[in-house]
């Protein structure tokens, strides 16, 4: 299998160590081998076969910022992909929520030529899920995006395939664990804005923390898991989204009197699409402090599942795609 | 798909309910239908075609206790087995934990023969685990048996698909519904004998509860792990179990005192295979209360990933059933 990585930042360079790592193991487990054969980033691309080996490409990255010794010079993406003889797209670069960016192209582009797709990146699925999964239909091709929606919380292949046979109500989740954190911290008497420099100083807040305190980023997982577990087409811009921004100490601390905390859940059903804070009593499988993500899924036959894990990091997230990886592969089979 | 159904009791009746109530669904999902060609009780058994539809067998049950007109008078399963055209045995009878019992020779028999099935039957997989999965690899056979650990919690697939590509460290969980209701309780100052009383009042544990309170139930679920997702060839036999008999109210205030709860923790990694009461600290994923199970799967790529579900009940377990049925099916296209 031969992949095309779009996006060289944390979670690509993620993906290219997990498939040296895995070499071995999908050889021996497998009988398969997955080959990267382009590289791209921001500003350079890479198609050469010998500096695409072993650790070459990460080891240009880390001393020269660059992927490879080609300059983009404006090159769009799709451009270098049609250099290259690929059969899976993965589109890990920046997501775009306003409209899609380059990666929509990217993954456009790979469907329309009838390529499989994994994507980590939330805003092409966020925005355009319906036309892009009917693109795949017509081309025979396969969409994948469990790392799009809490990292390395299996909620996609769990709802897919573990619930099969199931009619799921509803999702309630910890869908962004930066929001988590600070509420968490701020269960411990912080003001909002502590907490958050706290979470910026750790890694967990970006510089500009718009997209995940406002909620937006937990939204665009709710419009996607909309589309994909309940077949509803919409998009990011049909949820009802109120971030963390305004929670005060004294309203956690309210909610504390009354055996409550205070966390920015997202919830999906056949009729709600929605990110708001709410307050969940201790104890419940939603009141998790800390960075994880977790979701509880309401079923017709069996009650909750509840599932948790890692909602972001480099090998987190790439593990998401590794498992996308191989079932496109057992599909292809 | 033509299945058979050996066992007619609540997992039994619930697999039934659900293959009613699931009809348009599966219609209209997977173009695909289920029928019951056989079923069989301790006592009678029904092959009849006509008084197999629809609500009959369940109305039978109800008002006769037996699943059809046909006295079993000793008749062996597997020869009511030989007497309908079944492509897939369910098998759902009382566990055997001694020696397999009928449950084992269900299995054999259907697999010797060429036929899928789907067991929530632990005792057979607990004892003879390697051998099943080789008869069914040599006669081209699908063995399924996600309800057999952790009920409706859907453990086996989520490592065997959700988490494909990664290595599984280690499986933690709570297994057994009935111990970790006792506990629970016991947090709250009961003695053991009274919890345990209390359990069986709310039909949690059985009249002889030693199955669940030896940790043998939590024992069997270990073992089917180890091979499931380890790839180890063990037996119960080879789990080091201790039950809860022994706790005492003393011991969980001592626990109580240090931020700790007691659990009866099964856990299952390359060199280990135990199941114990173990000290868990508050807030922790495996320190939960109540009837759920739980288990917390550490792999190397994405660190801990929990999921929960409820361990045990009609629709819970026949839902895991109807996965691994829709799972067969989707492998036979």
């Amino acid at each position: 299998m031969k992949v095309f990585l779009s996006g060289f930042g944390t979670v690509g360079q993620g993906v290219f160590e997990i498939l040296l790592l895995k070499e071995k193991y999908l050889k021996d487990n497998y009988d398969a081998s997955i080959s990267v054969v382009g590289v791209v980033d921001s500003s350079s691309f890479n198609i050469d076969k010998k500096s695409l080996c072993g650790f070459c490409v990460l080891a240009t990255k880390t001393n020269s910022g660059k992927c490879g010794p080609n300059a983009r010079d404006g090159k769009p993406v799709t451009e270098i992909m049609d250099m290259t003889d690929y059969d899976v797209l993965i589109e890990t670069s920046p997501t775009d929520i306003e409209n899609g960016g380059e990666g929509l192209a990217n993954i456009r582009h790979a469907l329309a030529s009838g390529k499989d797709v994994v994507t980590v990146n939330k805003g092409p699925l966020a925005l355009e899920y319906p036309a892009l999964a009917k693109l795949a239909e017509e081309n025979g091709c396969i969409l994948k995006y469990e790392g799009s929606v809490g990292g390395a919380m299996p909620i996609i292949s769990l709802c897919h395939t573990a619930l099969a046979g199931q009619r799921i109500k509803s999702i309630r989740g910890i869908l962004n664990g930066t929001c988590n954190y600070i509420l968490s911290r701020m269960d411990t008497g912080l003001p909002f804005s502590q907490a958050l420099r706290e979470a910026q100083q750790l890694g967990y807040a970006e510089a500009d923390p718009t997209y995940d305190i406002e909620g937006i980023d937990a939204a665009s997982k709710v419009a996607i898991l909309a589309n994909s577990i309940f077949d509803r087409a919409v998009t990011i811009r049909d949820v009802s989204v109120t971030g963390i921004t305004a929670i005060t100490p004294e309203a956690v601390a309210m909610a504390a009197e009354r055996g409550m905390v205070i966390r920015l859940i997202g919830e999906v059903s056949d009729d709600r699409l929605e990110v708001a804070p709410r307050l969940v009593p201790k104890g419940h499988a939603l009141a998790i402090s800390g960075t994880l993500n977790t979701a509880q899924v309401l079923t017709d036959l069996a009650g909750p599942i509840t599932v948790s894990g890692r909602g972001a990091g480099k090998h987190e997230t790439a593990s998401a795609i590794l498992s996308d990886l191989i079932s496109i592969m057992e599909s292809r089979k």
